[in-house]
């Protein structure tokens, strides 16, 4: 049987009771590594487990699937994700191949970042489409979240924005010569995020949102270290929220009363966000 | 200190490992019980922890809470919720009167509905705001949420449905008579929801959606009798799910073929489905 077991937010202890009963029994345990990561190592894993966890690269998931599944019509076989296991495609890829192969499935769900970004104190009912920011290069700056974003604001809603991490990237260099050399790992930034979101409405120009619209900075929610900041895109754009990951919510205009006081404890500038706020903000708009 | 602790969506080995050690070591332990419920009644849970737990409804939570908080300063204090601890502005009203207070909050996120309604093999980034349905009468059938279903079907994304659930409430009569005589608990069916959205576009005629609308009705999701069903709305209004929770999926017109693929493994008809499918669905719409 396959088993793939959230894993949660933030440390080893946020996996839940049947979870862990399910990984100690287990034949293998798998670590899905690279659409999103914990705030602890492997190692630590293995010390709470007491037994060895395998990562899954991107490689392994995508084109070694079957190895993960080999006997899994006669042993459990687990695939940790963090977060929730249904909050990338990858997995429904994974449950695909197993029902194919006449393996089946069990999934145990735990937190993710699509109803933990609730710490923040906005009302998981006002978000419209949750979109993603990957990182933009010199001749790449995608921007088809642009898009999203748009339908988002034109109803009033908040948009949750996950930000990009690469994680065992080989430069184009290294991949074309056959090398296994990797990048270090790189996660985006809520300043990073900010600054490009500007860029992207500079290029547009079709004034969505710009440096004076509000946004939620998250940094590792549900962890101890939690970090929230509130401010325009352009003071968030420079804002320091420390170690990985980080989220960002822009803001809709449809913000309630308690929303807004929630948010506005932690903002960067309370003057600033005063000012933002009264221009385009408020649930009665 | 005040714990909010999630409880996750099914039985009471859903609590994270964390969240477990806290529920062990508090002074007293609530349990939130009427904005929803655990398919497992209080007397499992206080075997599972070994300790009792104190069922606060809605009363206790909205006029009580200081007796909730009372020596808070001092000793933990722990909450449970069903789900995610954010999913209810009830709870935010709680960290907020802690913190007049003086009381430090710390939160546990678990699983919630709002993600674990991927089981369905809808993806949570094709899903616009979430709606509430509550029970209509005879005199009441509120359908304010009929224009926040339009503004996501306009975008073409899917919407979630969470269904009413009616613990500890009196009739008129008992209220007026100040009698403490509850009506027996009702939880709104995928079946029922289904019926009250076909009556609201009945009455608004203005063609959001219809009897051949395609729908997805899940039950306990995240326990091992989860039940999923997909389907048009009028199919789904005679649909037999089960026990208690049930919640709904308004497809989106820009479902993507994956997503159609998963669903219809578990169709009332796939001839209908198809039907349906073929003439208002597809990414490419």
């Amino acid at each position: 049987m396959l088993h793939l077991v959230g894993l949660g937010l933030a440390d080893e202890t946020d996996i839940t009771v049947r979870g862990l009963e399910i990984v100690k029994r287990a034949e293998r345990v798998y670590l899905e590594a690279y659409t999103s990561i914990l705030l602890v190592d492997k190692e630590k894993l293995e010390a709470f487990y007491g037994r060895p966890v395998i990562e899954a690269d991107r490689e392994l998931v995508e084109t070694g699937s079957d190895d993960i599944l080999a006997g899994g019509d006669k042993v459990d076989i687990v695939f940790l994700v963090v977060g929730d296991p249904f909050g990338a495609t990858t997995h429904t890829d994974l449950v695909l191949r197993a029902r194919e192969l006449g393996i089946e499935t069990t999934v145990v769900p735990n937190a993710s970042i699509m109803s933990g970004i609730g710490c923040t104190g906005l009302q998981l009912y006002n978000f419209g489409q949750t979109v993603s920011m990957v990182f933009f290069t010199e001749t790449w700056k995608p921007s088809s979240y642009y898009d999203r974003v748009r339908e988002n604001i034109q109803i009033g809603l908040h948009t949750l924005v996950l930000l990009d991490i690469k994680v065992k990237e080989q430069s184009l260099e290294n991949m074309a010569r056959g090398r296994r050399i990797f990048e270090p790992p790189r996660y985006m930034t809520v300043a990073q995020c900010a600054a490009q979101m500007l860029e992207t409405e500079e290029e547009r120009q079709e004034g969505i949102y710009g440096p004076d619209s509000l946004a939620v900075g998250a940094a590792r929610v549900g962890a101890a270290n939690q970090k929230l900041v509130s401010g325009t895109l352009k003071e968030l754009s420079t804002v320091e929220m420390g170690a990985p990951l980080h989220s960002l919510v822009l803001l809709g205009r449809r913000t309630h009363d308690l929303e807004r006081d929630y948010i506005r404890e932690y903002a960067v500038n309370k003057e600033t966000f005063d000012a933002s706020y009264v221009k385009g903000y408020g649930a009665s708009l």
